[in-house]
């Protein structure tokens, strides 16, 4: 049986977890793929540490330059998440004529251009299933599963560690920062969580989503991205009395004025298929002309989901190789930026919840800035009165426009009453 | 760019969505697949019927065989869906070297042995993504998606007609035979409906996804099969307020033992990710060693999904055909016959519901029988006494084995106080 040879760089927790899923699956994947997957070496600073599996002294080594040059390596997988070497280690990779696998969202929604280029000119692949929702394999159903459809609307809970903060906060009525507590406690949120709370993340996984989708580079410069910091226990509880629950949401959906793409948290309604899609799984919603709605929801994280990714990648990658470097139709394409729908063009209800000073007529205020604005309110929440004298005034407007909400916003948050920023949460409907 | 041609025999409601979305999509394909699809003949036994959509009549005709023999033609699409003649399309498709795309899941789980040894044998493929979950690529998923995980259980929502029956009775409170009626007046139900209603057409569906994920074909005759037809309104009441929704699974479980088959009615939790399936849509349940759970839903059935379905293995065969046919790795192999796990080996949690006289000492009877069977009982549901004069006794057990079960309900219905066989309803935990 044909032998395709592997060079691993980067030995972390997913390298150690794809190191035990050859080895336990190696019979099983050899049957499936008609070949045999063999890592001939694997490169990483830390060549010492126990991991939990015996691996033979002589693959190992710290310059990852002996797999890069190695004529007899097929595959390179790059799992060093390191942002200033990752990238020249795939030029190098392809450039040497090997296929890539990477699980490197930041730096594929960052230099995507350059790289996924450089596997085109060298006709290779960068297969990168495990950068966007763990194991569930996403990027092929979107790639091929879904090839036939023009693909309309993309919506995806694609960060574990706010989803298990929003779904902590929702069940137990706690804070944020407990909740963010907690989560760094059990390993679901970094000691810097910032690139999860912000919705970076979310908009790197949404740059491949939608570049895949939408047929064009989606440049991360140009995503509007908002986090959830401002989302407060508060908001959980009236959402959820108004039949919401509140999700970081990575949408990407084709307008006829270009593609409209954000991260930001939204209210979706407790009968969306998104809305119980809780703790730390992933799920991405994908409407098509033809397939119309589908939801692929799996484990969005952890050695085990992601590993079976790079799994999945390898045997793609090894199918290419045996089919003598076939290219895989339907890859991302660098060649045409995708078409941006104008950032102010997008219509929806919201949620505002605004902290004002408990006095007569600030709701009248209020309203008549929103009226003034052309946005029309749906129903008001009277909350109770507090000891400070600062009540939040919460209000769920009909269909606005993104521009006219912004200004009406901005001229509250001038008012004498209000204490502090409005907060407002878009609906997706 | 280069030309793949294409011949659909079979012009339904189905092969009409396909025609549509080929015409739609056209350039959108072409530039994902690097090659053209071009329908160059249709056959029908009916070529006048009004479909909606312009086809020039030269291409039309009522004789397959002009797309069998004709030597241009690389891709057959079989959507006849009839018993005698389709399986024979099919075998002729693969020794005139066509790549095979169909959705008749009934011929391939009654006669894939036959047919995809003929595809090995011709080194060509059947494409059947169409088959099972309508849309959802739940075959490409399973056979490419999580290839590297050897696959523990797949549960499956699999039969959009049934789970829009059971959810409308959840939904109203109305009976079987009302929910039955509602569907195929909103054209979810054929007009006989036992195929959908006995569990034959999720068999076949669990045929074909088990032989895929488990590595061996598994025999239709070998799957033990149940149907909806014995569940009652009352039924779907009790269980709701147990905490549970009725579904209609087909089961696939890797054990020890062997392969796990089945097809009946299911308690699951409403906690379960497969709870909130509702209406026509299906979903499949799959669990991995590596990736974990995962749940792929989507419409199960109608023009536009299946079309999508059908699109997407045209693509596929049409990635073949460009790369010099090369075979797809991890196919369904029929060399080896899947091993079953002796039919007795489960052990679940049950639903009892016993159409007994209401007589003092009638639960004594029944309690005693389980007893003596090593079952115990969970919890009882008194129900209230009606005028008949029979009360049906509700109880759930704890995990008891599935011989045990039959021996004490076949005990149970010989008793003088029960009036009708005893209905039960499998946990799936």
């Amino acid at each position: 049986m044909k032998k395709i040879k592997i060079g691993l760089i980067g030995w972390g927790t997913v390298g150690t977890g794809l190191v035990k899923l050859l080895r336990r699956n190696s019979g099983l994947i050899s049957r499936r793929l008609g070949a045999q997957l063999v890592i001939s070496r694997i490169a990483d600073l830390d060549i010492t540490r126990d991991r939990g599996i015996k691996v033979s002294p002589s693959i190992l080594t710290r310059n990852p330059s002996l797999i890069l040059n190695d004529p007899g390596i097929d595959i390179v997988i790059e799992l060093t998440g390191d942002p200033n070497l990752s990238g020249e280690f795939i030029l190098q990779a392809l450039r040497g004529g090997k296929q890539v696998v990477t699980a490197n969202k930041a730096l594929l929604a960052e230099s995507g251009k350059i790289l996924f280029k450089a596997a085109e000119e060298n006709n290779r692949g960068i297969f990168f299933e495990a950068s966007v929702g763990g194991g569930i394999p996403i990027i092929k159903v979107i790639r091929e599963g879904l090839a036939a459809n023009k693909i309309t609307s993309i919506l995806g809970i694609i960060n574990g560690t706010t989803n298990y903060i929003l779904s902590r906060m929702s069940e137990d009525g706690i804070s944020l920062k407990e909740a963010l507590s907690e989560a760094q406690k059990s390993g679901y949120a970094e000691k810097d969580p910032s690139l999860d709370l912000d919705g970076i993340d979310s908009a790197h996984k949404l740059v491949l989503l939608s570049s895949l989708a939408f047929g064009g580079w989606a440049d991360l410069e140009k995503i509007s991205v908002e986090g959830i910091n401002n989302i407060s226990a508060e908001d959980i509880v009236y959402t959820k009395g108004l039949g919401f629950t509140i999700k970081l949401l990575a949408v990407g959906k084709q307008t006829s004025a270009g593609a409209d793409l954000r991260v930001h948290p939204t209210l979706i309604s407790h009968q969306h298929l998104l809305s119980s899609v809780n703790g730390v799984f992933n799920a991405i919603y994908v409407e098509g002309h033809y397939s119309d709605q589908q939801i692929f929801q799996g484990k969005g994280a952890g050695e085990g989901p992601t590993a079976s990714a790079v799994g999945a990648d390898l045997i793609e990658a090894g199918r290419n190789i045996l089919s003598g470097d076939f290219i895989v139709p339907g890859r991302i394409s660098v060649e045409n930026d995708l078409k941006l729908a104008p950032k102010g063009g997008i219509e929806c209800r919201h949620y505002i919840r605004i902290p004002a000073v408990d006095q007569p007529g600030v709701l009248a205020k209020i309203a008549n800035i929103l009226g003034s604005g052309n946005i029309s309110i749906a129903s008001v929440i009277q909350s109770s009165r507090r000891k400070s004298g600062v009540v939040p005034v919460i209000l769920m407007t009909h269909k606005a426009g993104e521009l006219s909400m912004a200004k009406a916003l901005k001229r509250i948050s001038q008012l004498s009453e209000v204490k502090s920023s409005p907060l407002r949460i878009r609906v997706e409907d």
